[in-house]
């Protein structure tokens, strides 16, 4: 089946309309007219080849909402019309510890991403949700079950969402725990909103002044200007977790020292340039740890989003056109937008 | 009370003979008559002053074994002549929660060290084992229960044995764990020992092919030489828990990409440059940690001296005369020791 995509043939030319193809749908799989995709760093670095071996044609987007327009004859999950998501992944070996554990980002053999990932399709590598319609074994399908309305919305929950939803939960975010969340964009306000939400005591790291009041709007019970020394020595020692969402080069002791004793700093994002190197006395002198956290496993995104469906919690988005793409990349590069872009792929249709 | 001793003057002067004051015993104090002392890094780096800070007279020293030669009159846990030991640390506000939880290496008002550290005693500051006597709140003084004659090899345990022990056990290593010990000297020649018989399997990194058998002998049940990337590699994502003892800056990505998903490396020495900052890549996709860890609490580290007393663990040693010194710690400097010094405090009579 041809789809109607966008996307982009080498690394130095832009997104443009494109056609691919999308397979029939096998007994396990679901097909997929996709509503809305939210917008990822991940997208712009990989249709861009900033982390190198991007294959092309490239159609990112891996924060996919839509509705089921087929199923394979063994889908026992889904039917048509159901409303569903798909995140950054689509296949795993389904036979590793890791698999077997729930926990299919850390696949043993290697996730298949959503996008840019080997598989037996045309042509030759996943292709992502800028796109109008997309086939996925319903293992990496997700039920959402938020008002229709907040569709749009729910969209980054797929990517954003999970990335912060998974460290709060395994480092036991919840009431009785300070947590910080350092940088409040896409990934950063998700984790400002769902941390609010497991009742624990968030506070907001931002280096803007004029970041304040959005944070608090966002659900943090108190904002830190990370450029004060002052704000930010007045806590130290004092933070559970922090969940540290800002993926450029900064120094990590800043937040480290306002870990207690046994806290842990998760880090979610790979700087293009590597961090300064953290000085280790912080940690050996308060048994703090720096750790590392990727996305999320299905049943935890299936969790994630029962929670917020649960709670009203969505992304706060912008929403464009698919062929406002480019000025949408170079508005997020300046961190000019509240807090995601957020495709309606009806706009692949012209 | 005058003391015999052995200290610095200055950060650029030998150790010499030197006469110190140690306090009368007040209700709560142990005296001991100091038979042997263990040769760390740390008393090399404070007596010359390298990390800055230290104050002279400087009498080094926090590996002292012994026996009781006074007791005050609230003491209930020594009577003369028992053998006991003294750590790292002297006292702690023995009020925070740190204290409360009988960690007070991580005492939030600072622990006072054995030496370089405030006191109300002559001069000032905290003077240690290099000395014939020491005068010590019972609440810090440790029970020694291993055969006499294995005092003098009993004396690392109180700092390289207990820096190794406690992140051990606070990490969960035991039967059916995969650990690695990292560098062989001081502390990791007690890192292997403890590791293996908490029932490990214990894995040796070494630079140098030279030390390979000697591992084995301590108790490693396979020996990695980590120059050879060849067998690196074949250890990638295997092991539960690395301890990395080495203080020199250098590659930690090499150890983190040896970690299953969710290990955490230990790090117990703090470079005097900083290691190479590490790749955030290999902690985020598989959810590993770099953590520190110090010393021990006063309770695991008499927990640590039971464990080795029924297991007949102690350390490897030199004996030393305390004019010896300088040349010790030259040799300490080239690693040319297995794998510690231990004074023969006798030797201070002359």
């Amino acid at each position: 089946m041809v789809v109607k995509a966008y996307g982009a043939y080498a690394a130095d030319k832009p997104l443009e309309e494109i056609d691919i193809e999308r397979r029939r749908p096998g007994p396990g799989d679901v097909r997929i007219q996709i509503a809305y995709c939210g917008v990822c760093h991940s997208d712009l670095h990989t249709v861009r080849s900033e982390w190198s071996g991007t294959l092309y044609p490239c159609v990112p987007g891996h924060e996919i909402v839509g509705s089921v327009t087929a199923v394979g004859g063994a889908v026992g999950k889904f039917k048509v019309g159901d409303v569903v998501g798909v995140g950054c992944m689509v296949d795993s070996c389904q036979d590793c510890p890791a698999c077997s554990d729930g926990l299919e980002q850390y696949c043993e053999n290697g996730f298949i991403g959503t996008y840019n990932a080997p598989t037996a399709d045309s042509p030759g590598h996943t292709l992502g949700g800028y796109s109008r319609q997309i086939v996925v074994d319903e293992k990496f399908v997700l039920r959402i079950s938020h008002p229709v309305e907040q569709l749009a919305a729910v969209a980054p929950l797929l990517c954003a969402g999970i990335t912060t939803y998974s460290p709060l939960r395994h480092w036991k975010v919840g009431p009785g725990t300070k947590v910080g969340i350092v940088g409040i964009g896409g990934l950063g306000h998700m984790g400002v909103k769902l941390a609010h939400a497991m009742g624990a005591h968030t506070v907001a790291f931002t280096t803007s002044e004029s970041k304040r009041e959005d944070a608090r709007a966002l659900g943090a019970d108190e904002v830190i200007v990370s450029r004060s020394a002052e704000e930010m020595n007045a806590h130290a020692n004092s933070f559970d977790f922090i969940l540290n969402t800002v993926a450029a080069s900064h120094d990590l002791d800043a937040y480290t020292t306002l870990l207690k004793r046994d806290g842990t700093m998760a880090l979610v994002g790979v700087p293009e340039h590597p961090h300064p190197s953290p000085n280790v006395a912080p940690l050996i002198f308060k048994r703090r740890a720096i750790a590392g956290s990727l996305i999320g496993g299905i049943a935890e995104t299936q969790e994630m989003l029962d929670f917020c469906a649960e709670r009203g919690i969505v992304s706060d988005i912008e929403m464009i056109r698919i062929q406002q793409i480019d000025e949408a990349y170079e508005r997020m590069l300046k961190s000019d937008v509240k807090y995601r872009f957020v495709i309606d792929n009806a706009s692949l249709e012209g």
